[in-house]
């Protein structure tokens, strides 16, 4: 068993019944509730450590019914469809017997065929070259990434001014390296701070209601990955009562984009 | 009752016990199965028709588990979770005990808050000056629509010659013109071709296997769009090995971003 502070956090433990029992993990702690990168792992982990999983996973979406509560819940996923090559997976958290995380993922047996990243990686400046991102935020989660900002990091000064932009461009890794796989690269996938403190430097409360990640990678691509860094790139299309989306991609330092992913979250002002 | 074709196809009977019961609709048939746009588009009607319904969609997300066979299927909705503001939906579609679509939706109460569509429409001739597509197609879904494209239309020769592109621009309304609304935007946001095509035009065949859709307006903003003309803007951002991804977004002609929206899609060759 690793004791990486990654696998502790996910880790499942089956109960007789066929669903899983996890908890949350103090060390991914978000201001209300765990990162929500963590928790989408946790679900992923389910589906990657089901015994009837056919393939590796292709697409995957998370919606965040309620902030997890501290402690232990329940994780109940089954294959509701099993085709010759995909398979289609519903995934549900449960604290108290109420929904508080509802998910579905699609495994599937790849084959070799013309492949193209068609959106090339943004040329910047190597991780070496770049700052780590200093970072007082109070959120234990933030410390368990290595973070790089090219542009785009947390606001210095909260003035409340649009930008107009909300891209962030950053090289990130696990501080403490591990090999990456399916469960840590959904986690990164939401590594990105709120596209509208990026917008417009504002305290507002928000939380992702809803994210999806495409894997455009295997388990080969992710092992030969490494632990080296990821360039991730985030922006909001949208922002409109209450809601804003963020589209981001992640490429490894070979230029090979590894995961897409969009995202919905709630803001409150 | 409405006669619209399309309100013909998203039809849903209520049965006792609390499930519904939809048909596929020959005027949306595909190559194989229906268009998973119309597919969709039924899903949705599920949660707007339902009477625990809180608040308007936020965000869908479908898996197209398998094709539809022609005939009825059940459709099983249920509030998963609701909160103050928001409410959680899964819904799964069944033929003959087996499930052939899952999805999730997210329901709820917007309020006013900062509001700023970040991408900005694209700069292109009015839909008067634009030539309507003219397609030889076989399939029955695509008579529904009206589609003006800019770029990116159907290849006329399939010489299979990378073009390094994938994107495609078209002005597109219901080919009967009918009022905007949540169900026909669902299924307006799965009207392009396959990207494969697009950027490598090659008989392959192709299947979406996953959709997300984030809408960025209320159902005010859908009805006062009218039946004007949609600007789709879609193109893939990688492919690879058996899956491409789509990434698309939807403005109205005031120029408003009404909705944002990815898929996965299969193909073999």
């Amino acid at each position: 068993m690793s004791t990486h502070v990654f696998d502790t956090g996910i880790a499942l433990t089956a109960t007789t019944d066929g669903s899983f029992t996890g908890h949350t993990s103090p060390a991914y702690a978000n201001m209300v509730g765990p990162f929500g990168g963590m928790t989408a792992a946790q679900a992923m982990n389910a589906v990657m450590l089901h015994p009837d999983r056919l393939g590796e996973p292709v697409a995957f979406t998370v919606n965040f019914a309620a902030a997890l509560a501290e402690g232990s819940f329940t994780v109940k996923a089954r294959a509701a469809r099993t085709n010759r090559s995909t398979q289609h997976w519903i995934i549900e958290f449960f604290q108290d017997d109420q929904t508080v995380l509802t998910a579905t993922a699609v495994t599937a047996l790849r084959r070799d065929t013309f492949s193209a990243a068609e959106l090339e990686m943004p040329r910047v400046p190597a991780p070496a070259v770049v700052a780590p991102t200093e970072s007082k935020a109070p959120m234990q989660w933030v410390r368990q990434y290595e973070m790089r900002h090219l542009t785009g990091s947390m606001p210095r000064l909260w003035d409340g001014m649009d930008s107009g932009s909300s891209l962030s461009q950053l090289w990130v890794r696990d501080a403490d390296l591990r090999t990456l796989d399916f469960c840590s690269l959904t986690a990164l996938a939401d590594v990105f701070f709120p596209r509208v403190y990026v917008r417009r430097p504002l305290r507002v409360a928000i939380g992702t209601v809803t994210m999806t990640v495409y894997f455009h990678a295997n388990s080969g691509q992710l092992s030969r990955t490494g632990s080296g860094y990821l360039l991730g790139q985030a922006r909001a299309q949208a922002f409109h009562n209450g809601f804003f989306d963020q589209t981001a991609q992640m490429w490894n330092e070979a230029g090979e984009l590894l995961v897409t992913s969009h995202q919905l979250v709630y803001f409150k002002e």
